[in-house]
């Protein structure tokens, strides 16, 4: 009985070696994925490796912050790097009953400006 | 013994209620938080307390989405309301031995544009 933390580390491990065979054994035929912030859909194992393959063919590298998994469901926290850029990707997992990945949400959120109303309230870092 | 599912769950159910006192018997007192977008911390319980009862004095509403937890790390997807715009709130907490929130990073990922590389292999929704 594979644990859904240990099927995220897997997740992760697949794509950082673009083992997309590898990936596509944890993936539910079905699988959904969303992207909330650009509001994009990704159906079916197929269209969501070819989405994995294909959508992202420049030279990135990842490195796995946390993982947090219960039940059947889990939250993962990266840092994807490409050229001198690196930006944290958030993801939220939905497993099936036998362990296999059913839904996905990527959240990348990108730097921004800290807001006067709270300014006094922090440090910087 | 209170599972850290169950500790997020209290954290975003008292900070609904505006119940700072409540709030503040979650947190470890050298509590840590890190905003890595605008790269804001504040450090320990009594600054944490204030940041939250006076940083955001406008009339949101939060609604959890998923809570995570396993051992002693968590992580929480909520939607927050304001006036008509509804943001998702992205949360990872460590706890404490004795359960208590030592660290919390938090994540407010904004709107983006769908890169035309990917347009290609997605639905839009």
């Amino acid at each position: 009985m594979t644990s859904v933390h240990d099927v995220v580390a897997e997740y992760w491990a697949a794509a950082a070696a673009r083992d997309w065979e590898r990936f596509g054994t944890l993936l539910a035929d079905d699988v959904l994925y969303r992207g909330p912030q650009a509001r994009e859909l990704v159906r079916g194992k197929q269209a969501y490796l070819r989405f994995n393959a294909e959508g992202f063919a420049y030279e990135w590298q990842l490195a796995v912050k946390r993982i947090v998994g219960e039940g059947r469901h889990a939250a993962s926290w990266i840092e994807m790097t490409y050229a001198d850029d690196t930006q944290a990707g958030l993801c939220f997992f939905d497993l099936t009953e036998d362990g296999k990945i059913a839904e996905i949400t990527d959240f990348w959120p990108a730097p921004s400006e800290l807001p006067d109303s709270r300014a006094h309230l922090v440090e910087r870092y």
